[in-house]
């Protein structure tokens, strides 16, 4: 059974993981009868956001213990995540995914990328393992491979964040939210999801796009 | 466009609605066509628990807030629901459905259904409009339900809490995590969901079945 990580960043799009689109990841790996195993940092979230009123709350939450909700219960730490044990890697949207993983929210194409989460891409990468990542996510990608041989992603069709992921050496393809676009040379599969102001089956048919590139990847050849 | 209540009780499935299923049941209404709007009580959660753990902490988190992180901001007071605005009602599992909305984690078939909640369940199915519930939840229509007529539900096929709900006036079928049970007679359509050990797919798939049937209910005639 072929096995994936995917990484998550907390639970609900304004201070973690974008949670429609983490379920959808988590249904459609199972769909192929790929085993995930989810990850986190073991780090305070960037802030907490009520979702209810949008607004910034004065608290402290977890990462990883945000993200286990999702998770129902089973994650392990994001710097005990090796990639000799996973054929894959996954990394689902939200504003944790720029805020908690990358600063890409408040620095743009400067920003910093966590020095674990850079490790991960840069050994699947390099291993030549498949990455999926939606929503803002591929910022993460542009900012780690950008300058070391480039990549291509899609955020979707948002001009600012897909002149930002240019500016950071990686190139942007526009594709509509049920899409997912490839980059087979660094098997890097990226899908826009709710970068589009779409519904939840919109962007589970795209996030389906993106996990059916991604399973091609590791089915035997 | 018909439109759906998605009736929501915190965010993870220790303490809250489940993710999983409330993600599906609202992938699923899309597919359909079908215009969901989130509610929640505004009340405080029976506890906290820590999911990466299993523990309770000392915090206090209100359903509503929380919910909001899976209804994306879009959410709504659970005293606002009016039947005459919605042609049916969805209830996800998860404990926050035995602890936020009704007391049946602690009190199983002598329990005691949050004043609210029985309003909308008693509004809806007088009205002749569809009932979808999922996992724990169906307890929730035995409770309401069961001694005045009668209903029949499933939650899979765990026996103990399958006796409670006979307990409670109501009958219960068995069913596998991919199908869903449909009694007629109330328009009520239940499905066992993550009341077994299953995968996020076959969960998936268990929901969409409830939600196809519910949809059916709501097809014009």
């Amino acid at each position: 059974m072929p096995t994936a990580a995917v990484v998550l960043s907390g639970c609900g799009f304004l201070d973690g993981s974008e949670i429609h689109e983490s379920v959808g990841c988590l249904v459609h790996l199972a769909r192929h009868g790929i085993e995930a195993r989810c990850f986190s940092p073991d780090a305070a979230q960037a802030d907490v956001v009520n979702h209810a009123t949008g607004k910034t709350i004065d608290q402290m939450r977890n990462c990883l213990v945000e993200s286990a909700r999702i998770a129902r219960g089973r994650i392990a730490l994001l710097s005990e995540l090796r990639v000799n044990a996973f054929d894959g890697v996954v990394f689902p949207g939200g504003y944790g995914a720029a805020k908690n993983l990358c600063t890409f929210a408040s620095d743009g194409p400067t920003c910093t990328v966590a020095p674990e989460v850079e490790r991960v891409v840069r050994d699947f990468h390099s291993a030549g393992k498949p990455l999926a990542m939606c929503c803002i996510a591929p910022v993460i990608a542009a900012r780690v491979l950008g300058t070391a041989g480039g990549c291509s992603v899609t955020i979707g069709d948002d001009p600012a964040t897909a002149a930002a992921i240019e500016k950071m050496g990686a190139r942007h393809h526009p594709t509509s939210v049920t899409e997912a676009f490839s980059d087979n040379a660094n098997r890097l599969v990226t899908t826009g999801a709710y970068m589009f102001d779409a519904s939840p089956w919109d962007v589970f048919q795209g996030v389906g796009a993106m996990i059916d590139r991604f399973a091609a990847w590791l089915a035997p050849r």
